[in-house]
């Protein structure tokens, strides 16, 4: 008789702890610690050691009672679960300010996304190279994404341009979509997105910020150095 | 007699709502659409009318009946209220791949975010310019970020440094912190905290991909054409 596995239905929250644990469990595994338990990561973070080990199970790792888990067994299996453990070849839609930053930062690696190149509908740009990624047209893209089996495409064009170049992705069979742009963007059922939106992060520090200014602190005029 | 003005409660998800709006309206003033309702906002947005109209109270703009919102005003307003009109001096701490990622990108100023200077504990680091922008000696920031009046501090630094990186700045009396390290920190009362965790909103993206994939599909082996 066949089992079938029972999917793990998982929280958003919980997804999001995860890099967290794991960024804690790499230092310790760097610092040679062996075990950890529940309890030990829920007082690093201030959580409730309950969430750490309902978090934890959807890893699939079990801990030893009193000793806890194995660190380097933990750390595996959290990647394996995050799939960061192998790399995801990405296209980059849009090669400007934003688009440049994220092309020079490598450290996406160590998160399983490998960007492989960039796309971008102004011909100053196509044939240049940014971090060593070579910028390419926009109607290569469906081509190559097919070609090279594109897993990820990263949008950072424009807002206004934003949902034609998930289009042409999606079209071009990219499932997951990591958009950088500050506009809603319609997809397909089955199609992946994910916001990662600075503009609104930065819009809810700013706005904290100004409302704090007005509640009565005068700044003196500034004087500023040269640095 | 002097009436105390009433606090303006704003919810973080209207604050994350009005970056999409004025995206938005700045494409149609760039169109030379002079008015805008609630009505056509949302039908772009595939949002609730009447939440569009709550969303843009708070700006205090008020619109006409039957014509909508001064397209202009409203761009203005909504600045005005992010705190997006005035450029406000940050000091980042981290010269690594994000923190120069950061640097590089130029349309922060468009939000009112202007990155000083950046600071880094390594002195290999210290002394180059990335992007224009001189890289600090850490012990450098307390003294500076006083007479420069810095509002924002952003936090590049790897997870276990962050908390110390943070405590250095609100020593300095910087009271906004954007961390981008995928740590929970500490802040003391009166601070404003707002995370921008790029791993973590990775996490969802891949973690979908890698279920998504082991759905059925399987793919063919790849063949990597040179691009």
């Amino acid at each position: 008789m066949l089992l079938k596995e029972k999917p793990v239905v998982v929280s958003r929250s919980t997804l999001k702890r995860l890099p967290l644990y794991l960024h804690l469990l790499e230092v310790l595994l760097a610092q040679g610690v062996e075990h950890v338990s529940c309890t030990q990561i829920a007082k690093e973070f201030d959580f409730d050691p309950t969430q750490v080990r309902k978090d934890l199970e959807v890893t699939g790792e079990v801990g030893t009672a009193r000793i806890g888990f194995r660190v380097a067994g933990l750390v595996d299996s959290i990647k394996e679960f995050l799939g960061w453990n192998n790399a995801h070849d990405a296209f980059l839609v849009g090669a400007g300010n934003l688009g440049k930053a994220l092309l020079g930062y490598h450290d996406f690696e160590k998160y399983g996304l490998n960007i492989v190149a960039a796309f971008d509908k102004d011909p100053r740009k196509v044939g240049s190279r940014i971090f060593g990624k070579e910028v390419l047209p926009l109607n290569k893209l469906p081509n190559l994404a097919k070609r090279m089996h594109i897993h990820i495409g990263i949008v950072t064009v424009p807002a206004e341009h934003a949902q034609s170049a998930l289009d042409l992705m999606v079209g071009a069979g990219i499932m997951a979509i990591w958009n950088f742009a500050p506009a809603p963007l319609r997809i397909p059922s089955g199609v992946i997105l994910e916001n990662a939106r600075l503009t609104q992060s930065l819009a809810v520090l700013t706005n904290n910020l100004i409302r704090h200014s007005n509640q009565g602190e005068t700044y003196a005029n500034r004087d500023v150095p040269k640095i």
